[in-house]
Order: structure tokens, then C-alpha cells, then sequence
């Protein structure tokens, strides 16, 4: 006799079999059935205020967890996240999307149920999705759901991106086959044919060997490429002078010496085009090259001196292999043999914000905090395993002369650049953190730094942090407006304006007890005598509850060397005009 | 010699020529060149905390002011409102969403820019858009832009619908032909071909003439379609017994003798089946005939006593005569003899709202507010030409049961039912109330029932509220969670459950001043005592600045007719379970 289980707990016993611990999400009638099925699966349910920011929440999540899944309802509920959705897909989020559709009768009909555009076509948000996630399955029959669940979440895990699920309301408790679920999924990375990648492998490591002026760059998708030992350990063996590209910031170790920090060309803290310029190989990880994550494209390699490392192609010059990265990693590890290396010290010398924080001068206590010197002097505020989130805005550009001691991490956005994504991803990265800790491992504190602009877009994922009773720190650079906007276009502009709200009251607001129950701290910083006071503080440094400080900033104030870059790209968007 | 100006200044001109006053959106950096020419245009800019909300607030000022437009940026902004602009074309509000893209040679280009998905693949969210808008206009020339403007102007004005603009950022400046501005655009409702105009409105009169138990039925779409005088007239001029679909609450003047109120079948708080089933002629005005919007269904007439009037179509029983129907309502008026109606008085006898309110008795003081009575004590508060708002949920129900005076009018949702729509759409009401007061009309209040959970959704655009310093009273009914999707389904489940805000502090968090240039009163309301004395207090009902009232009631009440329809579609979401 075959046992059989509700289609929802196959789905959802199937995602916790894939280390997903919470599911995020906002009900919805045509959901409400299949989240009594969460619960019983061994997964925590996080509800968020709205489904845009359950879908940032699930991305963040997804970024530290290497996976995560939200439930939405039909139409609104889906459509409100889709931003989210097209952002995991951009920059390889693997994130299931769970969507609680009408029962099946109910799309033959002629008869408009609430959350439709009209009868007759209501498989239109899913035809929208399909542009923005990997996989599709839509669950109309019990006798193949199972097998097209298993589908998009190994193609989930497999490309590292965004699928789809849809979950009839009348399936969810359709009983399905359980003995499949003790059958495990295939989430190996694929392996390589042997003779390619042996000979790409050797012809690698005759690059390697030869240099005389070679240098290592690492942007973000080598995360999601799962290859983050490997590279942090041909950092190591090798000693090539390394560089991040921003979205790859927080890749490598933080405290080789090696590592001289993030590559922003002209319009970074620190100029390395002296070296990269004269190099004769760069070695480029996990690249995602777009305009704001390169500069406008001025520190990506030419091609003819670089070999690119990407998840399913290893490109030498103008010539592509298809490879999986992970595979050919290990096999370029085992046989590299360092004392065939012909490069000696990079010259000029590299220096790294290391060098760039010890030269600065205390700041004066009175003096206004300054976006040149405040991610720098943040540095040694950080410890091993904190993960620390840059918002879009001003931060994403000043967290590049973060200093990360070994084992911190940085999360950032590469390409999809979304005003408001940091908090709620935040708050997703702050379950996973907890999930750690409850699975006895030692993690670091969340942290995130947040523009004003970006703050008032999704704030209200605060009140989820504190009714989860999330242990979050946030750095609110507050700088009156959307200051990144102002740079490019329209310094003194009412649209790019904010409200000015009063910060430091939100937690209250938002509902955090009074009662003892859980730790909350907010503070005002008007100048580095406040600041430096709260980061010297204890009881904020330890991580607990919800810690926030309200920076104020100058309104125009980014790092000096960056205004020219928002100069120029107000110039390029005139591109081409008439 | 041809004179010229930029394009952004054609469109932003042509938006006012149609009587938009004010743009909503949020700045980006491929829009903001664009935003430069609205002021001069003669249009208000109206910065929200984010896209979605932005879109939202665009709608409710199109419900009110016949159209309106609003500005998001290329890929993240254009697709967080992309469920605002869905809702609006299901309901048919003609919002005009404009999209500030990237130049035009990064389409080309195989260059990957932020916010895009891919090269080569950048027109993927206007793709997505053309589901949701009933036109497009992509302007990449200078040559054919303007014309392009006016068709989807024209349309969206003809089909009263959402339509959508790619502006690419080197398109702002480029010079177009200005005499083009002196040629209005084509927004006449078309005229009928005559002699099927005559022969339907004279079928029509023989099934009024004749009909002994007549009743008209009120939809929503009677807004859109633009016959709201001409439906108020027939009532006035026929004396037929009028009801009205939920969506179509407030259409009909609230003062008529022959209006009874919303007719939700056995689970309103009068049950009017007892006339309409044997009721023998049905005109049914601007019907949008949703699950939710007709209680499954269970108010629309059958169709062999039916007459549907709607925008392109005049439906008599199974005949379906293509007409539109603003001609139609005028030839139908003017050949209507009401000597010749045979009707009486109708029997059973129909009550209303009104009779309800007179049996009910004074409230105890001290008893909790319940939903059962709340609408209908609140309607003496009302005054003419005040626009109230019922968010989805609970008031969307209860709304129901409000008595308006003349000239006031009620906002709600036939379909879309998107959680957190009402607040921004009551912010964007509210600039349309400010520019009506200006044009020297007298508007009434702006007036939000608002939900708990719904507040929580998007509730950052009362900020926006507060920084133009708008006139809005809200009442937020708090019944702790989402009770509408309690009683649906997992009554005590923690996923209906929401954090607990401390709601009377949002204006003084989301930056409400208090140098006395803007007022704000709030106050909490835990029983009909505290409710009674804020509803008689002089400066709360003055309704200027920001009134708020926190309403306290039970997490699982609503009226208790309604309780039944929601334990129904409960059951229904099994429907066809195996």
C-alpha cells in the first residue's frame, strides 16, 4: 500500500530537506490552506507587511542560507513581489516562489474571480514570471506534481536562481506519493568532461606560472558559484596581488595581505590602475560586469590578458569553454604547484584601506561625520562573521573601504541597484543568522547600512525585525534625500527630496515592547564625538536586539573621489542625443 | 520656421491639457532629467516613498480627477508598480505610467547597464506592461513621438485605462514639432450608428414601459463609463427601486427615496432577494461582475430580465448590441415618457441603510465598537461632496452599510482587492481634493477606512501625506490581524496575525511638524464613548491637516450577515479537492 501525503507537505518537507528553515511570506485567500502545512514540515513561518518585501526578505535569506522560499497570493501578491523576483534572478538569488492560486476549476470558467485581470486568461502573471525565473511548475495534478517540484528546485539550486511554483488551492491537500520524498534531489554540480577541462586546467596554469604582472579579481558571483574557498585559497597559494570588484567585496579574507580591497578604478579611495593598467593577467572571478559595478566598465581587464571564471564557462581571451566552475576549481587547485610561479612583487606596490586608515588623523570629535572617512573608521567596529549589508545608495559605494576582519561577509547589490531592497533583506538575513545559532554554530552579528531614502521605502520590515525579535544593528546614513540622485541630476531638486522623518522613534512605532522582553537601542549621531561614543559603547556592540543610530550627513556628501562618476553618468544619460 | 520644444515638455503639456494637475512618482536616476520639465509644464510633482505606492496614489487620483500620470525609473521602478497599474486597468482607471529608460544605444548595446536582466533582452518589462496597459508608446524618435503621445493619451482617456511611455534619458531634450500642442486630442466618447441606436433605445423603453416589478442595479463601472448623472437621472425620472453592487456603493445619490443601499444578498445587512427574485426587469449599470464584488455571484440578475449597460455595449437578455453607452444614456433619457410606466409600489416593500440606522439605539459607552453598527453610526458624520475610502478587508464589507449625502462618493475595489491599495490611493484623492479647493470648488473631506493590516502594507505614504501637507481623516479599524482572512481560514493561525503598531505615533514618526503649520489630532478609540466624543469634536471634523483615529474592535468581528460568505469561500478554495 502506498502512503501518501498532502501536496503541501511534499513541498514544503522537500524545501526543508534543502536547509531552508523559514518560509517568508504574506497570507492571502488562495494561500491560507498551504501555510497550515509549514508548521508541521519543521519550518518557521516569517510574515512580512508586504509581498515586495517578503520577496527582498527571501533574497537575503537565500544569499546567506543558499536558499530560501515566500508564498504570495495570486495576482496582487505575485505582481507586488516581482520586482523582488527579477532581482534574485539578476544576481543568481535561488529563491522559490510559492504562489496560492484559485482552485483549478475556477481557470476554465467564464465566471472573474477577485485577484484576475478578466476570465479566460489567468495564467498571465505566470507568463510574466516566466521572464524572470528559471523554472516553472504549475501543480494541476497529483500524480505529477511531485516530480515537477523536485524539477525546479534542483533547477533552483542547480542555476543558483529564482523558480516558480504554482499551488492551486484546491491541490494543496491533494495526497501525493510519499516514498519520493526519501528519494534525495540532484543538486550535485555537474562534473566536467575530463580532456577539457584537463587541457583548460593546464593551459590556466601556464598563464599562472608565466605572469610576470598578473593580478586576481573577485566579483560577487563567484557566492552563488559556490566557489568561495577555492578562491580565497588561489589567493593564498599563489600571492597574486588581489582586488575585488564592488558586488565581489567581503569575497576575500579580509585580513591577507594580499587582498588590497575593492577596484574602482579612478573613482575609488584608492587608484590601483597603475598596476592593472600594465598587468599581463588577470584572473576575473565570477564576473556580473554592469556600468555601476565596473565604473562605467574602466576596471574590467581586456580581454586578451584575462581568463574569466564563470559558473558554467571558463573564457581564455576570446576563446569559451563550457566548464563547471566548482569541478574545474578543484581540479586547477590539486594541480597548481606555486614554485613554478615566475611573478615577483607587484610594482608599483599596491596599497589597501588598511594602509588608508592608518594614516587618517582622529577625527575631530565636533566635526561632521564625512562619507570619505566614516566606512574606513567603521572598520574596526566589525568582527569575524559579522555579515555586514550595504544599501543601494551611498553606502554601496562607501562599503567599499570596508575593512573585514576573516570570516565577515558583505552583502551588496551588483546590478539591480533596487532603493529599499537592504532592510527587508536584512531582516532575512537575520533569520538565517538565527538559524545558526539555534544549530550551534557561532555567527556574527547582522548589520546594515541604510540610506534615509532607502529606509522609507520598505521601513516597515523594521516591525518584522522586532516581532520576530530579530538581533539586527542598523547605521542610518541619513543625508536628507536621495543624495546619489542629487549628484547626477538636480543638486537642489524637490523630487529628490525626502520627508524628514524622526528615525530614532521607528522601533517604538513599529511596536517594540517596553517590557524588558527584548533589547532595543536607538541614538542620534550629529557629529564623530557621538558616533564614535555609541560604537564605543558595550551594549551596542554586542549585536542583541535592535540596535540603530541615525548618522547625519551632509546632503551632498559622497566620497570624494566617486562625485565625478554620478557627474558623469548624469553626462551619459544625454548619450546619443540629438 | 518650425518652432520646437523638448519632448518631455510635449508630454508633460499634454498631461495638463487633459487636466492632470500633479505627477506622481519617485526619482531614478534615467528619469530625472525628465522631471525637470514638469513644474514647468504647470504640473506638481508628488514624490512617494516607493513605486508601488506611487502607482497606487496615481490610481485613486484618477478615480477622482479623470485621469493622472506618474513616473517610475527603467526595471525596479517600473515593475514595483506593476500590480498598481494592474489593479487599474482591471478597474479600469486611466493612469498614464511613464518610464524613464536608458538611452537609446544601450539597447543595442552588448553592455549590461543597472536595473536591466541581460543584454539584448532590455524591452522585457514594457513586454510584461503590455498585459496590464491597453497602449504603449516606445519614443525613440523625434519625429513620431508626439504622435505616439497622443494615441496612447487618446486611448487611455477613450478606453479608461492605463497606458505606458518608455522615455529614454536621450530622448528628455530632443526637439519636436510645438504647433502640434494647439490641436486637441480626440477624447469624445464615439456616437452610435443611428438607426441601432434607436431601435435598442426603444426596446429598452418597451421592457420599462411594460415591467411591473423593475429594479435598477448600480455597478461600478458607472464612473468610469461616465454616466453617473445620466444612471442618477433614470433613477430620479423612473422612481424604479435602486440598488447598487458593492463596487458601485455611492454612485446613486444617497438622499433618493428609491436608493436602498448595497444589495449583498443574504449576507447584507437588509436582504433585498425577496423583491429581485421576482423582480422582472434588471438594469444593470457599469457591472463588474467578480466573485467577491457579488457575493459569489448570488446578486447578478438572471439574464432573461436582465439589460446590462456597459461602456461598448448595450445587452438586452443573450443580444449583445455594440453601442457605446454615453450616446446611448442620452437618447435613452430624452425619449423616456415616465406617463408610461406601469410599475407601482414594490412589493415586499424594500428598506435601506436609513431605516436600520433609525431602529438602531443609542450605543452603550462603554461597550466595544463592533462592526455590526460601526458604518452605519458613522454615516451622520458625512457631509456632501466628501470622498470616502473603504480599504480591502473588513471596510470594504462595512462600507456597505454607510448612508452618504449628496455629492459625496465612496472609493473601493470591484476585483483587484490589493491589501495597503487605499492609503496612497486616499494621498493621491487628497491632491486632487487640494486642487479642486484651488480651482475654486468646494470639495469635502478625504476620508480612509482603513485596516490594520492593510496600513502596515504601505503605510509610509502617510508621510507623503503629511510633507504636502494634504487633508486626509483616517480611521484605522484595528482588529489586530487580518481578520478577513481569519474567518476565511485559520482563525487563531499565526500567519493572520500582524506586529502591534502604536498607530496614534505615526505622524509624529513619519515627520509631522509641530510648529503649528500643519495639523494633526489622533486619538484611540477602545469603546463607542471615546469613538462618539472625537466624531463630535468641532476641530476633528473640520477635517484639515491629518485627523487620525485608532478604532479598537474585536479581531474576529465583522458584520454578521458577511460572517457567512467568508466561511463559504473557505470552503470554496477546496473546491473540486480530490
Amino acid at each position: 500500500m502506498t502512503t501518501t501525503v498532502p501536496l503541501a507537505s511534499y513541498l514544503f518537507t522537500r524545501l526543508r530537506q534543502l536547509g531552508i528553515g523559514a518560509v517568508h511570506g504574506e497570507p492571502g485567500d488562495y494561500t491560507l490552506r498551504a501555510l497550515d502545512f509549514i508548521r508541521p514540515a519543521g519550518l518557521r513561518w516569517i510574515g512580512n507587511c508586504n509581498e515586495l518585501n517578503a520577496g527582498y526578505a527571501a533574497d537575503g535569506y537565500a544569499r546567506v542560507k543558499g536558499m530560501s522560499a515566500f508564498c504570495t497570493t495570486y495576482g496582487v501578491g505575485e505582481l507586488s513581489a516581482i520586482n523582488a523576483v527579477a532581482g534574485s534572478y539578476a544576481e543568481y538569488s535561488p529563491v522559490v516562489h510559492i504562489v496560492g492560486c484559485p482552485a483549478r476549476m475556477v481557470y476554465g470558467s467564464n465566471r472573474l474571480v477577485h485577484h484576475a485581470l478578466e476570465t479566460g486568461n489567468m495564467r498571465v502573471y505566470a507568463d510574466m514570471y516566466a521572464r524572470v525565473t528559471a523554472a516553472q511548475a504549475n501543480l494541476t495534478d497529483a500524480r505529477t506534481a511531485p516530480g515537477l517540484i523536485d524539477r525546479v528546485l534542483e533547477e533552483c539550486r542547480i542555476q543558483s536562481r529564482p523558480v516558480y511554483i504554482e499551488l492551486p488551492s484546491d491541490m494543496v491537500e491533494a495526497q501525493v506519493d510519499e516514498s519520493r520524498l526519501s528519494a534525495p534531489l540532484h543538486i550535485e554540480p555537474p562534473t566536467n568532461a575530463r580532456d577539457l577541462e584537463d587541457a583548460v586546467v593546464n593551459e590556466t596554469l601556464e598563464r599562472i606560472y608565466s605572469s610576470k604582472r598578473p593580478y586576481i579579481l573577485v566579483d560577487g558571483l563567484v557566492r552563488p558559484d559556490g566557489i568561495v574557498d577555492e578562491v580565497n585559497e588561489l589567493a593564498r597559494v599563489t600571492g597574486f596581488p588581489t582586488l575585488a570588484i564592488t558586488f565581489g567585496g567581503g569575497i576575500i579574507n579580509g585580513s591577507s595581505e594580499n587582498y588590497h580591497g575593492v577596484h574602482a578604478g579612478k573613482f575609488g579611495s584608492i587608484d590601483h590602475t597603475p598596476y592593472t593598467d600594465s598587468a599581463d593577467l588577470a584572473l576575473l572571478f565570477g564576473p556580473l560586469l554592469s556600468d555601476t559595478n565596473t565604473q562605467g566598465w574602466s576596471v574590467v581587464p581586456k580581454e586578451d590578458i584575462t581568463i574569466s571564471f564563470r559558473r558554467n564557462s571558463i573564457d581564455i581571451g576570446s576563446a569559451s569553454h563550457e566548464l563547471r566552475i566548482k569541478s574545474f576549481m578543484r581540479s586547477l587547485l590539486s594541480k597548481l604547484d606555486p614554485s613554478k610561479i615566475s611573478a615577483g612583487a607587484p610594482n608599483p606596490p599596491l596599497s589597501s584601506p588598511r594602509d588608508l586608515l592608518k594614516s587618517l588623523p582622529p577625527p575631530d570629535p565636533s566635526a561632521p561625520v564625512d562619507q570619505d572617512t566614516f566606512y574606513l573608521r567603521l572598520s574596526p567596529f566589525f568582527r569575524p562573521y559579522d555579515i555586514i549589508i550595504c544599501a543601494n545608495g551611498t553606502p554601496l559605494v562607501g562599503g567599499r573601504d570596508f575593512i573585514l576582519p576573516p570570516g565577515a561577509r558583505l552583502v551588496n547589490s551588483g546590478v539591480w541597484l533596487s532603493v529599499g531592497h537592504m532592510l527587508p533583506a536584512a531582516q532575512g538575513i537575520a533569520v538565517a543568522q538565527r538559524e545558526a545559532l539555534e544549530a550551534g554554530q557561532q555567527p556574527g552579528r547582522t548589520i546594515l547600512f541604510e540610506g534615509d531614502g532607502s529606509f522609507q521605502a520598505t521601513a516597515q520590515e523594521l516591525s518584522t525585525i522586532i516581532r520576530y525579535r530579530l538581533d539586527v544593528t542598523i547605521f542610518i546614513v541619513n543625508n536628507d534625500g536621495y543624495t546619489f540622485e542629487r549628484l547626477i541630476h538636480g543638486l537642489e531638486e524637490e523630487y529628490n527630496d525626502v520627508a524628514p522623518w524622526r528615525y530614532p522613534e521607528a522601533p517604538r512605532f513599529f511596536g517594540a515592547p517596553e517590557d524588558g522582553s527584548y533589547a532595543v537601542e536607538t541614538h542620534d549621531a550629529r557629529n564623530w564625538g557621538e558616533l564614535l561614543k555609541v560604537l564605543e559603547s558595550e551594549s551596542f556592540g554586542d549585536g542583541k536586539g535592535l540596535k540603530m543610530v541615525n548618522v547625519w550627513m551632509r546632503r551632498e556628501d559622497v566620497t570624494r573621489n566617486f562625485k565625478a562618476a554620478l557627474v558623469l553618468a548624469g553626462k551619459q544619460l544625454l548619450a546619443g542625443s540629438e
